[in-house]
């Protein structure tokens, strides 16, 4: 039996707004038979909704109203600064008034990353928040992969306190004693830049199991529950992956139909290549968490449909069970602790 | 007709040595019937070995003996200093000495570096020579992506002669107009890094055609002909790569053989994925070229059969026909003209 949770919910982010996010509710709240959802947004609409009234049914929801929205062109600082009410902001007030363990938005990640911070501040000891995500490897498990954009200039430093949330992050996913590895390069020529090495240094004196480096193919062997790299590296990374994989997938598509031949055998194919698509499936990843606010908070790709946001509201229900602040603050401690002693 | 081309080849380097180069070779004459070969390596294995005989016979080989080898583990201070009679060094030396046009080699990343720069030198006004490779994209083209990994700590200056250098290696190649875009990170928060604000600012100046910033999931959708990069995010970015299409293949393997029906699928769609294999292979793909030295120098992957290092050679042959060194040094002419005006 899992405990009660209590999420926020901004309904009015992404690029497809209430149509998405109610029916990701719904679904969410038939699943998860312990949780319950406060919906951030304007409340005439989210009443106007044809999806309100079952989600009214499961008693589980409650309407916050927020009468402005954070549009996706929006600057942080104008969504910061200009829409005080907006459904982003309130969903993060919830959190730090109490109301809720946690945070979604499919919201613009600049404003994003800005309000949040604005609202629930850094955990003592963090100095930057990070965006982590996981990704699918081929050991079937799946990589935590860190920061993701949030920080383009990172400190040795910097990326030592990664490998720290990294790997608290990881254990409250269920994962005993994370191996963490930095993203480094592997010629002979070079051992890395002097970045990475001092961050090796760093990781060294953490409380986490530090693996050492990893190189940018071992992301995916699945050597490494953890990678920790600056935002940069890791964006590029990340988006270098889909572009691959996209790749693969139309040149897939397109020898399949490429003739009457070729049809006839994906005809006869299909079931395998769609159990194939299942498993590579990018939605069941959706959900990359913000790490260093003293609260639970995860961004849902601005794209997803019902199915990509109810995995962010599964991933942020999972992190608030398992005390993701807390272990993170616990970390730091042990951190601090080390020095000491 | 093309026009005839003299290659030197390192016979030795490589995981496979002799079985591997000399086949290649072997193909390479028989395709490129202007084309000549000097095989540098132990002359009396090369005689030994099964394939020369055949090679003899093409009347457009001769052999450079090299008695010394650089091991695929020697550091490359050792393989400079103290193999001067290594087949990979003999091999520069007859591109330096004007016997060839180009050179080859499979043998390790870290000597070659080390030891093409020091027999071919730098061309004037290039600080770093970069490491190019050719990845497949969308539009059915290639993209140019350098640096992979020879400059781990770059500065702007740096990666504004990559984009000039790459620009030249691409026109070369017979793109007419080189789209040359700079690789950063698209989020809303952060516009890219110091280094890459700077260089952009740089690349403006060049006297080629800078088309801006491109994201990491642009590298494969063929927008840029030259995609420049620092050479940590540019090795990181192209194992990542690699680790995903692995891991997709492995993916695929495994689906088609769940089950007995599943395999019957494949046995169906055999000829469909086989010329999906066909299009990805990365063989065709092989040879990174060396910009920035008063040579032609490309490097095959150590691990290369005989079919990747042959389109080493053929990278080898057409950068030295496209008069590829002059190229650069007209492109660094028209950058201080532009200076100067």
């Amino acid at each position: 039996m899992t405990s009660p949770v209590r999420l926020a919910v901004d309904c009015m982010g992404g690029d497809h707004g209430l149509p998405v996010t109610l029916a990701a509710c719904l679904e969410f709240l038939q699943r998860d038979l312990n949780a319950s959802l406060l919906l951030v947004g304007r409340e005439p609409d989210i009443r106007a909704s044809v999806l309100f009234a079952r989600l009214q049914a499961s008693t589980r929801v409650e309407i916050v109203h927020a009468p402005e929205l954070v549009e996706m062109s929006d600057p942080p600082a104008v969504a910061l600064r200009s829409k005080r009410q907006s459904s982003m902001r309130l969903a993060f007030e919830q959190v730090s008034l109490g109301h809720a363990h946690g945070a979604v938005s499919a919201g613009n990640t600049g404003a994003l990353m800005a309000i949040s911070r604005n609202v629930l501040k850094t955990i003592e000891g963090i100095d930057r928040p990070a965006i982590a995500t996981f990704i699918p490897n081929r050991s079937g498990s799946s990589t935590l992969m860190l920061d993701l954009g949030a920080n383009v200039d990172c400190s040795a430093e910097h990326l030592a306190q990664f490998g720290l949330m990294g790997s608290a992050l990881a254990m409250a996913m269920g994962v005993e004693q994370p191996r963490v590895g930095l993203l480094n390069v592997g010629e002979e020529v070079i051992k890395g830049n002097e970045l990475v090495k001092q961050a090796a240094e760093q990781l060294r004196q953490m409380p986490i199991h530090f693996i050492g480096n990893v190189e940018g193919n071992d992301v995916f062997k699945g050597v490494a529950d953890v990678v920790v790299c600056d935002g940069f590296v890791g964006n590029v990374a990340l988006k270098t992956s889909e572009g691959v994989a996209q790749m693969l997938g139309a040149f897939l598509k397109e020898e399949f139909r490429r003739s009457l031949f070729s049809r006839l055998a994906a005809l006869i194919a299909s079931p395998v290549l769609r159990a194939f698509v299942r498993r590579v499936d990018h939605r069941r990843y959706n959900g990359a968490v913000l790490l260093g606010l003293r609260g639970v908070v995860v961004k849902s790709h601005g794209s997803a449909d019902a199915y990509g946001f109810r995995h962010a509201l599964d991933r942020a229900a999972e992190a608030a069970r398992h005390r993701l602040v807390e272990r993170i603050t616990e970390s730091l401690a042990a951190r601090s602790g080390l020095v000491n002693a």
